[in-house]
């Protein structure tokens, strides 16, 4: 970022940072002075997010503090590459994460993927089925097919992979709650296209660890997820050769606010708690930890980025020596990398193509294994055809039109990257030693520090930007002066996937074994209870039969309930990195004067609906209106529209602040108003922001709501238009 | 690109470029082996089209035959960076080309850009200025406005520049032919406006050899054009002390087909000419020295491009230290850069927008101090509004939510980029020595070399595109499935501009002093025979009377004369490298059956029309046609209509082949047509080629055009579509 994140004098920092300096830079330093024409060397120098101090300029002498020089691709520590070759024999796999509607749609989206260059496919799945909920469940009725593909059962699984030969076409999953239906039902598909269990390459997500930090995708309470992820583990140990059995997500972690030192740290350190869980069930090291897999996200910090896949390989190495692997696999970190959806604007979708196209790079130089690349139309909605090909042919271009993967590791050697990527394993080691005290990971989740230290990233940053500090282009600099075209944006039909849901459901209850069924669900619920017996194992025999992904999930939860967490948020952290006092104080005048005159703040429910658990959103506007001087009640997760608006009445709040980035808007806000209607409450404002098409806008404001707040709106400014309305 | 441009074993490559393999090479050479599972390790290094022979990995051993550990930025030879502290204070200028139609009409874009984030102005005129023609004359009727803007006088100047103050908004003019009169109308025009002489900062471009080699806007023969340049540079070191008085430009021999090594020697042995030219002037080194400036095209060959940068400012310094300058700057290159127009398609204009980013970020990488970056439609037509907003935005992307203007040279050091930069210094000294062996540049261009070997390089690249061995993306790889949107294009009514020139030039003629004005343009003359005195400040007094750019060339032409080049193609060199031969004999079979059944040979002549000089596309298709069997007459270069049509029939030709890239075919080719209905000759089939907006298919085809070549045909179907015509 162009900020002055931290400016500082290049000589104090010299002399911190390396005992002597070295003549040459004595020699930059006497230059830079003579180019500062003032004769001033301050403010040359940065502190990055992650409070590592960068020098203005790197020299050789500055090797000195790191192993660069010795590193080899393909050798322990893995710093230049997990493989000797990399990109040389064949460049990283294209893999287009996707999913939408129904499995018929979103089949006929892959195979156009694949005949179009993309190499491998990932999977998107619908909130309903990574909460576990079948289609006709009443509580997902505004998410299914919304995010993701619907998949109930073997039958969808079957279709959504029609046609697409399971043997050669890798299949990545994102799939953390559901994970044991969903990868039962993925691997009886493939044996009943023909494709036996060890012939199936691919990914299961399987990290539900950061579930309970940032993406709250979650089912269980987080004991006896451990346990699944475990089964899992053991089973891909034995029975799946050629597919990874977790991907050790930091991703979503960036996308809630993580700078790269808490990405990477948090995410080896839960890659560390997956080790000990199947170490503990009796698994030899080697058995299963080459299927380990990482998945990191990467921003618009292009060095920052490039240095943190290196660093994760160096460090994870340096970590699995504790378990003595005898082979090389067992400590080589292999990754598959997205491209930020948080660095992508509403704003001019197209300048997204630019802010992909350098994150791409990043991943590459940085030395990733897969890549993902979002569209350019994902801020606001699922890609389009048209933007879906634009993403692809990004990496098209990487790899076939450039020079990119001609060398391997070719930034190797670079002062400033090897230098960056020594500080980020010093920055991420001490988050470690961290976790260990709080000894590790799954206890320190428990804790909340994980979820606190990325609230208050996410604050800071914001508050950066809000200010002006950090620029976007677009969006808060450098606007447009003419009127935007408006995005044309792919639309779900919601209510037609489901009813096609249900009729399947319905068709496939009426044509099964039902006695079966029940005998094969009751020896899951029955494993869950003793804690014996493999929980994939037990939930394939189920699907065979045709068990639904939301039956196989309650088999569980009759013994382990859903979880349902409750955080606080985090406070002063937005005040304290907003730099225009001036504005914040208007503002804040502003709710005093609100609170003398009515007796009390102005007070908000933050509130998300149905299944959708993305919620950095949500968390950091609740942190930042309470800065500001608001009441702020922050829902839990996973309301229906009459929870949220009986919670609302409860509290005896002046507004409810809707926070959608699920696409579940356009039916559970207009369900939400009615609900308070009926209630006789409809003086409750109803705002909404998050992820709106501008299409969606008039629909909404005609259904009752009083503000919407598109993506880059400062929060100073959305406390004055609420502001604006309570007084109105 | 990711053909195999001759991959080699890179045993033979460790054997050959290193002494003894260290021992970190001997142990990745293990690695490799049991990665590439056969054992087998050939294939993996690479051969570029530099003749660089790429290691497939590099090692620290590697710096050992460079001086890279001693680099520091800001100090000679910059390899680093001219200046200490690069981008850390100011990052790089954003400089984008523009201009069409109308001064007024530009004079909004430029101010539209202002304000949305610009920092300088680049001038693009129109070829009949470049040409030295007013819009008035009849040799310049399809090209008034349309590739640039028509600026005729001091008054156009003035209206080019209204309400933008030129001593704070550097501008950069491309003019070279009518240099002269533009700069003294653009100084006149600043005067006029406030601002004298010794404020007006930025740039002309100046460089005339590199038109004899690739760009075609000569208006004189060699020797007097070589007087003008020293005139210039003599009267900037005396009065402009903060303009560059020449832009040494590679650009347009990339563009031209240039590889990276041919257009960084060529263009080095321009500048060691013009030094040569102002020294022989009598001027000190130090006295013009510091304010030449560079300009360098940045294609796709990310890592190629980035050592170029670096690899030129070595050798500037290295060549400069022969004429013992005292300032350090006189030895310092600093250069604009501009992405290659080259690299775009025309197919999926939105792919552009990726490839324009990744060449953006090389030239930055590679430490320019100024850039143009391509919008994402040049490939078709002259920039829409919108689109010249993303490209800008592409760099104020890059320089305000990215890192990469955080830390000076931040891939110093990289094992590769050193190696890489030191081999393309190696690599150019080879082509320095040529030209000084031939007596310096002048005498080179003379001979025909430098153009031979830039054309030889296209034909080749052309080749391995049209076999299929480079990939480009959406052209000849992953076409799009669907059928495309056709994308708006910026169309220029070129006859109502003309009008309004004509009309203003007759006002101005009207109301100047007409006997001072020819008593002003009589000296011109006069100096232009005498050889004394100094042209640009003759110039300017006639310009400050109001006489025209036409006049003001005309009492030069006088003396002079205009030039006009004839080359021939270069032949062999096409077949060599495509490297698909039945595809080629297919071709050829059929071109052998023609000339049996029509006792000759089909005949072509390749031809251009009215002032447009880029012939990159004429010439080699002219060379490949001709390895196909073809007979090929390729027409001398700014023909009227009327011109082409009486070769044509004199040279009893089947076909002519226009090739367009200066938006010109709608006025010209339909009177091609016309002319040669006159001359009762339409059995000429007339095909075109080149820049075409898809928009103008129909119109051309409907005045008589027989076939219309897209960028990205090859050129075997383009021969097949001819040889359909012919045989009807």
């Amino acid at each position: 970022m162009s900020s002055n994140l931290g400016r500082i004098g290049f000589k104090k920092m010299v002399d911190k940072n390396s005992h002597k300096p070295s003549a040459q830079h004595l020699e930059w330093e006497r230059l830079a002075a003579i180019d500062n024409k003032s004769g001033e060397t301050k403010n040359l120098g940065r502190v990055t997010s992650e409070n590592i101090t960068l020098k203005p300029i790197y020299f050789s002498s500055d090797l000195e503090n790191t192993k660069a020089q010795e590193a080899v691709p393909g050798k322990s520590p893995y710093t230049r590459g997990p493989r000797a070759t990399m990109y040389l024999g064949k460049p990283w796999t294209i893999r287009q994460y996707a999913g939408f509607s129904t499995a018929e749609e979103s089949n006929q989206f892959y195979k156009q993927a694949l005949r179009e260059g993309q190499k491998g496919l990932s999977v998107a799945f619908d909130l309903a089925t990574h909460r576990g909920y079948d289609s006709d469940h009443s509580r997902v009725s505004g998410d299914v097919g919304k995010a993701g593909v619907a998949i109930d059962s073997v039958e969808d699984m079957k279709l959504l992979f029609a046609d697409i030969p399971l043997d050669e076409v890798s299949v990545s999953m994102t799939m953390n709650g559901a994970v044991l239906p969903v990868l039962g039902a993925f691997l009886v598909a493939a044996e009943e296209s023909g494709v036996s269990q060890d012939k199936v390459s691919g990914t299961i997500q399987n990290d539900i660890l950061k579930e309970y930090m940032v993406r709250n995708t979650f089912i269980f309470p987080p004991e006896p997820s451990l346990r699944i992820v475990g089964d899992i583990i053991e089973y891909a140990s034995q029975k799946l050769p050629k597919f990874n059995s977790i991907s050790i997500s930091g991703y979503h972690m960036q996308e809630a606010g993580a700078d790269a030192a808490l990405e990477l740290a948090f995410t080896l350190a839960d890659g560390l708690e997956y080790v000990k869980i199947a170490l503990s069930k009796g698994l030899p090291i080697d058995s299963f930890a080459p299927r380990l897999s990482f998945f990191f996200g990467i921003g618009m910090n292009f060095f920052m980025e490039i240095s943190k896949l290196r660093a994760a390989r160096m460090l994870w190495a340096e970590l699995m020596t504790e378990f003595n692997p005898k082979l090389p696999q067992s400590s080589m970190l292999r990754t598959h990398c997205q491209t930020s959806g948080y660095s992508l604007t509403e704003q001019e979708p197209i300048n997204n193509v630019v802010r992909t196209t350098i994150e791409a790079m990043a991943a590459v130089l940085g030395g990733t294994q897969s890549l993902h690349t979002n569209a350019l139309d994902e801020a606001v909605s699922l890609p389009t055809d048209e933007a879906a090909r634009v993403a692809r042919n990004t990496q098209l271009i990487l790899q076939h039109e450039t020079d990119i993967t001609h060398v391997v590791d070719p930034l190797g050697g670079s002062y400033f990257i090897e230098s960056l990527t020594q500080e980020l394993v010093n920055k991420a080691r001490e988050t470690l030693k961290e976790v260990a005290q709080a000894g590790g990971m799954a206890k320190a989740i428990l804790s909340g520090m994980p979820k606190r230290k990325i609230e208050e990233s996410a604050a800071r940053k914001q508050a950066r930007i809000d200010s002006g500090e950090e620029l976007i282009i677009g969006v808060n600099s450098f606007q447009q002066t003419e009127t935007q075209k408006q995005t044309p944006v792919r639309d779900i039909d919601n209510t037609e996937v489901r009813r096609g849901q249900i009729e399947k459901l319905k068709k496939i209850k009426s044509e099964r074994n039902e006695k079966a069924v029940q005998s094969s669900l009751a020896k899951l619920t029955e494993a869950a209870e003793s804690g014996k017996g493999n929980l994939l194992s037990l939930t394939i025999d189920a699907m065979r039969l045709r068990a639904s992904v939301g039956e196989a999930t309650e088999a569980l939860v009759k013994v382990y309930g859903r979880y349902l967490p409750n955080h606080q948020v985090v406070s002063s952290v937005y005040l304290g990195s907003y730099s225009n006092m001036e504005r914040l104080d208007e503002v804040r005048n502003r709710v005093e004067k609100f609170l003398k005159k009515n007796g009390r703040r102005p007070r908000i429910l933050v509130a998300k609906l149905g299944q959708d658990g993305h919620d950095r959103g949500a968390r950091v506007i609740g942190s930042g209106l309470s800065d500001l001087g608001f009441d702020v009640d922050i829902g839990p997760l996973f309301q229906t529209p009459e929870e949220v608006a009986k919670q609302a009445i409860e509290n005896d709040v002046h507004v409810i602040g809707i926070s959608s980035q699920a696409a579940g808007h356009k039916t559970l806000v207009p369900e939400l108003i009615d609900a308070l209607k009926k209630l006789k409450s409809e003086d409750i404002l109803v705002v909404v922001g998050g992820v709106i098409p501008p299409q969606d806008y008039a629909f909404l404001e005609k259904k009752g709501v009083v503000a919407i707040f598109g993506p880059g709106t400062p929060i100073p400014d959305a406390a004055d238009m609420i502001l604006n309305k309570l007084e109105g």
